[in-house]
């Protein structure tokens, strides 16, 4: 492809809304542009990108038997209160009503469609396992789109959903995904890590999320160096520092006027000591009736912990009414001691608190030398903090380490949720009807490459690991005027495109500097560079974007040498 | 792909809303599945059709140095309002609020997108043409979605825009994408016939539509068998057959009670006459300002023809109010004699017709005996009327011939319509501002598949092209359990994989019967039969599905044959 007819409308400067390298890079180097938050057209070198990650996911899935199919993007409302998810989703699903005023969704996951496919058409376990995928632009109506393509409303994603007889049957592909991801992951040149997830929205079993460690990322990864343990902050399994044992004595609970002040912070100050000292009380609705939960003020509490610990499909806050039944006061003064007839656990963090500060369940007031056992019981102490800096491992003891990351892909053991309520059911051996076992493996296609970006990088621009580049070669032609160069240029373009290699040719009219500039920001891995060192010595330079390292080579010798080098 | 691995769902019954063959076949070959009115999937036979025929779109458009990439889906409003189509485009297109109260367009098309790309990054002559198309999905709130994916919500399309300095560059191009789409229409086994077509809702002067001849098609061909003119029946240009010469005396105007009739139809039984008699009077309003149109009483009126006619940008029915004010009468009871102040143009259709019916601009009355020039005058008789069965060539005299057909591509010579309003301008070699020249070129991706699908059948099921054939070779093994027919058949699918044929294999435990029957159903080209005769005598059977021709070869031969028969 010749520059001059290509489209790469590269920018001299960093865009001001964009905050992070990878946005900035995607859009300095003529990958993306933007429309509105959150919406970005892929231009051609961008799109060859995307084409280039969507077929490493293709060959690893195709390998592995899935099955590739194409589902509609608008969902009948239907179907999806037949799932449940009508309700569950919220705001974050678009939904859409027609002329006809039939509500319809924007697919942001596709659990529903195959799995009404499947109904409909697989009967016998001699048809199962067997696992879908697709490739499709997906919908979210994010508040905060950011980050340009890792959060954006409208983002291409691969999903794919397996279906099988047998526990044992899941099981196994759940693994073959796994290994797939990693495999996939690792040709797009990221070291991405499988840590345990919260199965969030999709509900189910077991996850595993596949994160890259980037400073841009959203995620924060929890590891151990010592087990090697790893999990996301709201899931991993933590242990709390060993308390300082407080020596106080133990005081009298006392009452104080708190006009206004609700939260810990606003009360922090008004104590003059740490949030460290507040007993937080929340209260949350699960399996149908509310339940208190408490944590020290400066722990948050993980919802997707919650859920488990308490056995829950679904854990929220509850509503004022409810708040104001269980304490007797209005939302923002709520505490533990007094409470009656109602569960109450903890995070571990509250042990060992002393003489704490927590609300009194009357407007406006709060209770201080509050005391665990003497003016409260707890029924159960579990951990459902998120995890933080200076937390230990729950396996081992060691300090666990948090670092920033990029989720790219997610596995899911979902069972029989969707099954049992779309009606999936197959005949056994025997001739029993049984609901399917599911699976659902998501990647994000766009986000895979704006990862890729973030961590292949220079001050210069983006240097594109081999397997993904949009172009193997770039030729940069010095004065592509001079008949030389022109020459010499243009058969070496000719030669590499003969041998099925994907060169990108500048052969525009620009200046060597800019051309060297928007070489390196576009970061295709090899320049192949036709200058004044051609004319003097009929050397040619062949440079490596990844480590600036150079090469002099004749002219006859620049296919073989590029061919060497791709591995092709 | 073994077929046991695979995932198709071949129905034995026509599915019950399925009107036409493409829509029936479509289902029971397990090409696609419905999900609701106009939404459906692609299941993996048919996406990999979907995938062979954007393949040679994409490389007939390369060829010509188009430039793919990908735009949103979601489409902010005001851009739309920047172009004008935001109140134009009716209530096809989808439009949807989030959860901000942002209002977002369903992309029905991407001129709008395209231009703001374009305006942004192209600012001089030096960077033009460029010519850019992307394949993705589109959306239409089609009232009466039918005929399967022919005319869905949702389809996958090429659409593509192109930005000129100069007129003839813009006229260059659309020929070159004219004959790229009449190149990819052959290759994917379509005669698809370029005719003249309306610019419609996106503006511009000239169009061509390319039209497969098909039972199941919603447009009209109209073509001419001597000069080989051909158009849409909206746009052909016709000359009426000569009118016979009406002896009658011509009489004096008479008004007739007529209460409640305002349609041709109820007149026309009520006056015991044809529809022909009647001088049908309608008020449009264009440039601004109403105007008379009159046709004869079974002719429809063309408003594309009407626009050029006018010179108009848009012609649309007058509203009550205003039909009120030229008439003097409700709406129902319009007629040409004694209306003022007002141009009246007439289509041809009405020239001859002697003491016809029209309505007497007052409530319930209708005038019989009415004659042009005596009791009104014409200021421009034209050809606006809608081509029908006997209809002559303006061009030649030859009647005109009217056949069904199916549109699967439209170029469009758009002019500065969009680039004016969308600030698309560059920088002449003078250094003036100009506004380029667009064009734009569709294809419908989906539809397509369904036109081949139309075309390429017999009542056993689909014989797809081979060019666009989901896999080039189905091998039907019969009594695959039997060890000679397992190796046999394995070793011939082995080697076809080896040699890069796209190969289906049916390795199935069913009868013989349900597999020859599914085998045509499926349509592969070519069906490789291993079988009792491979049995008995050695020898394998291969069958052409398009014309049921087979040889019976030795097992060394079946891959070298194919291998020439498909040409590879």
């Amino acid at each position: 492809m010749r520059w001059s007819k290509y489209f790469i409308p590269t920018l001299r400067e960093d865009p001001k809304a964009a905050e992070v390298t990878s946005h900035k890079l995607m859009l300095r180097a003529g990958l993306i542009q933007k429309l509105a938050g959150g919406l970005y057209s892929y231009l051609p070198l961008g799109l060859r990108v995307i084409n280039k990650v969507s077929r490493i996911v293709r060959r690893e899935l195709n390998k592995r038997g899935a099955l590739e199919l194409l589902m509609p993007v608008l969902q009948p409302k239907e179907i999806w209160e037949k799932s449940g998810r009508w309700e569950t989703m919220g705001p974050l699903m678009m939904r859409f009503t027609n002329r006809e005023e039939k509500c319809f969704v924007l697919g942001p996951t596709h659990e529903e469609i195959i799995t009404g496919i499947v109904a409909k058409s697989i009967r016998s376990y001699r048809d199962l396992p067997k696992n879908f995928y697709q490739i499709q632009t997906k919908f979210r109506d994010e508040i905060r789109p950011r980050f340009g393509v890792i959060r954006a409303r409208e983002f291409i994603m691969k999903d794919g959903y397996s279906f099988h007889a047998t526990e044992e049957s899941a099981n196994r592909e759940y693994k073959i995904m796994y290994q797939a991801y990693s495999d996939i992951f690792k040709r797009c040149g990221l070291e991405a890590r499988p840590i345990e997830a919260d199965t969030g929205i999709m509900g189910g079993r077991q996850s595993h999320e596949f994160t890259v460690p980037a400073a841009a990322g959203e995620d924060i990864i929890v590891s151990c160096s010592k087990c090697g343990y790893s999990a996301n902050a709201e899931l991993a399994a933590r242990r709390m520092a060993p308390v300082r044992t407080e020596k106080q004595t133990i005081l009298k609970m006392e009452e104080v006027n708190t006009p206004d002040m609700k939260k810990v912070d606003d009360l922090a100050r008004f104590f003059r000591c740490g949030s460290d000292r507040f007993i937080k009380t929340l209260i949350y609705e699960a399996n149908g009736k509310p339940v208190v939960v408490l944590a020290r003020g400066d722990i948050d509490i993980s919802e997707a912990k919650l859920r488990m610990v308490l056995g829950a499909g679904d854990a929220v806050l509850a509503g004022d009414r409810v708040i104001e039944g269980v304490t007797g006061a209005p939302v923002g003064f709520a505490g533990p001691a007094g409470l009656a007839g109602i569960e109450i656990i903890a995070d571990q963090s509250i042990q060992g608190l002393v003489n704490a500060i927590t609300g009194a369940n009357k407007k406006d007031k709060h209770i201080k030398n509050v005391n665990i056992e003497k003016d409260f019981k707890v029924d159960r102490f579990v951990d459902i903090g998120i995890a933080r800096e200076g937390d230990l491992c729950r396996q081992c003891g060691e300090e666990l380490k948090l670092s920033p990351g990029i989720e790219v892909g997610q596995v899911f053991k979902l069972g029989k949720k969707y099954s049992e309520k779309l009606g999936a059911v197959y005949l056994d051996k025997k001739g029993n009807i049984n609901p399917m076992i599911m699976g659902c493996y998501g990647i994000g296609i766009s986000r895979t490459v704006a990862a890729i970006v973030e961590c292949h990088n220079d001050k210069n621009g983006i240097k594109w690991p081999v397997s993904v580049a949009p172009f193997k070669v770039l030729i940069i032609a010095i004065n592509y005027n001079k008949p030389e160069i022109k020459e010499a240029s243009d058969s070496i373009y000719n030669n590499l495109e003969k041998e099925g290699i994907e060169v990108l040719f500048d052969d525009r009219e620009e200046t060597a500097g800019i051309k060297f500039k928007d070489g390196d920001l576009v970061g295709i891995p090899f320049q192949v560079v036709v200058g004044k060192k051609y004319l003097v010595s009929g050397m040619i330079e062949i440079k490596k974007r990844a480590d600036g390292c150079s090469e002099q080579v004749s002219i006859e010798s620049v296919v073989p040498e590029i061919k060497k080098r791709i591995g092709q």
